[in-house]
């Protein structure tokens, strides 16, 4: 059970679910920002992006973020059989050093991501992506909410996410 | 200079001002965040809630959003004369767990808290801010955004903030 009155069933809302409903105003733009980073227009592929705040949510030890947002992957073909290339490895550099703070995001992580061709933008939206899971993580587990420990749970929101997005 | 070509003079537009602009889909989120959060209805002041987002951009060591939001605060009379009271202590104490990370939030700090007089709602937003600053401080250092030196800058851009708001 979260620390504060949610005022819903936690069992039905999980995560970070029930905190978007109980405080709508804060809520609103969060959903915008998940959907904007992780559906929006971007050169990174929606399971390039959802793999990348998977790895930070596990980073940071967050059960709900990684659970929901790995299966999210999954539905969208990431991890695939291919090895992961040599870009998206050094952009999870990036992110997985953005995630233990910004100062640790070295000029020399940039270079080795720009020499496996990574562009401006992928740089920019995967430094955001766990700079935003960093809040997120935080966010959910800061406030003790539930997160269930069935990976079906976890598959039946991935399917509404891939058909609805994050801002239904 | 970022690490990125933002397309902006980074000397008028520093911190996330430029990366607002760089990546405007992702930027209208983040600013109605900010907006919704800091100057939003909530049981804490607007000035309590700036100097809690200072207060977390100065433990990771933001010098951009610790001289914005500190300014921000100053504007809005914080810190008063007065000693921070026994609330405000241990919603700090709160804050600084999250940004540590979100698992340290722990029930004998939130009952801390509640011994204070702290509501739902107060708890919440000070977890929120921490969780919002520990990305908002990752964004700005993550790509290697300029911090201006001069105070003068951060004070200017102060009485904006608290005339115009963050979506402007």
């Amino acid at each position: 059970m979260a620390y504060i009155d949610l005022g819903v069933d936690e069992t039905r809302e999980p995560g970070i679910r029930g905190l978007l409903r109980y405080r709508p105003s804060t809520g609103k733009p969060l959903s915008d920002l998940a959907e904007a980073l992780l559906r929006g227009d971007s050169p990174l592929t929606r399971g390039e992006r959802e793999y990348i705040a998977a790895y930070v949510s596990a980073l940071n030890d967050c059960a709900y973020c990684t659970g929901s947002h790995g299966a999210v992957a999954a539905a969208q073909g990431m991890p695939s059989d291919a090895p992961v290339s040599d870009k998206l490895r050094a952009l999870l550099a990036i992110a997985a050093a953005a995630a233990s703070g910004g100062h640790a995001v070295t000029p020399a992580l940039i270079a080795d991501a720009r020499a496996t061709d990574a562009t401006d933008l992928e740089i920019h939206d995967t430094v955001l992506l766990a700079a935003a899971f960093s809040m997120f993580n935080r966010y959910v587990d800061g406030l003790g909410t539930v997160a269930p420990s069935n990976p079906k749970t976890y598959e039946m929101g991935a399917a509404r996410i891939v058909a609805h997005g994050y801002s239904s």
